[in-house]
């Protein structure tokens, strides 16, 4: 797969994440999907993002972003949102909060195998 | 430039920032750099580096990951080391902690001319 055609399978795997069409996502996860070091596989990765728009009804995946090569795709992600309760261990309670995660993905046959995150948590406290 | 030699001019750069040789900085940093929205110049991105080795004495670059592409770098950095006092807002005072960095470069001519930076800092708070 050339880089322009990985580019355009991720922005079509976020569009799936904004429409929460999670009956799709295995076209774009691998069944043995790693997230941050733990071996989620497709239901444990279905289960946390069903689990992040239960605590954000309005998240919305915005790509800023995208550096992509023939197997990984690089993305800054913008978020603004407002988490119920407690988030990343703060009281954000409903308040409206805009942030950045910056993710790598690795692919294989053309779906993602692994993912490594980091959200700017220090971006949230300092909005609080 | 080609994605592999952008790729060897990011390596480049990131020897120079581990052997600190601050006077060649120029060679890959932008006079103009604007570094997560600010615009340090290379003059205020020299002086945040110095100040960032001053409280971390052992900090040490080591890219994990690199995804380019003609114009642009996303890298996943690992450290390993003893931030003095408090870094990020935590107390660490001198404790060994272990943490990533992902952050992305867009390249005008050769330098960096704009860095978007996002550091784990939830795996830090973690070690603590």
């Amino acid at each position: 797969m050339s880089e322009p055609q990985l580019a355009a399978l991720y922005l079509d795997y976020i569009a799936c994440l904004n429409r929460r069409d999670w009956d799709a996502l295995g076209q774009w996860v691998a069944d043995d999907v790693v997230h941050n070091g733990h071996r989620l596989g497709l239901g444990g990765y279905r289960a946390m993002l069903e689990q992040d728009v239960l605590q954000i009804p309005d998240l919305h995946f915005d790509v800023q972003q995208l550096v992509v090569d023939r197997h990984h795709v690089a993305a800054r992600l913008e978020f603004d949102c407002t988490p119920k309760g407690v988030f990343m261990g703060l009281q954000v309670n409903g308040r409206r909060i805009a942030f950045h995660e910056h993710v790598f993905y690795a692919f294989r046959d053309d779906r993602i195998k692994e993912v490594w995150s980091v959200i700017d948590k220090a971006a949230i406290q300092a909005q609080l």
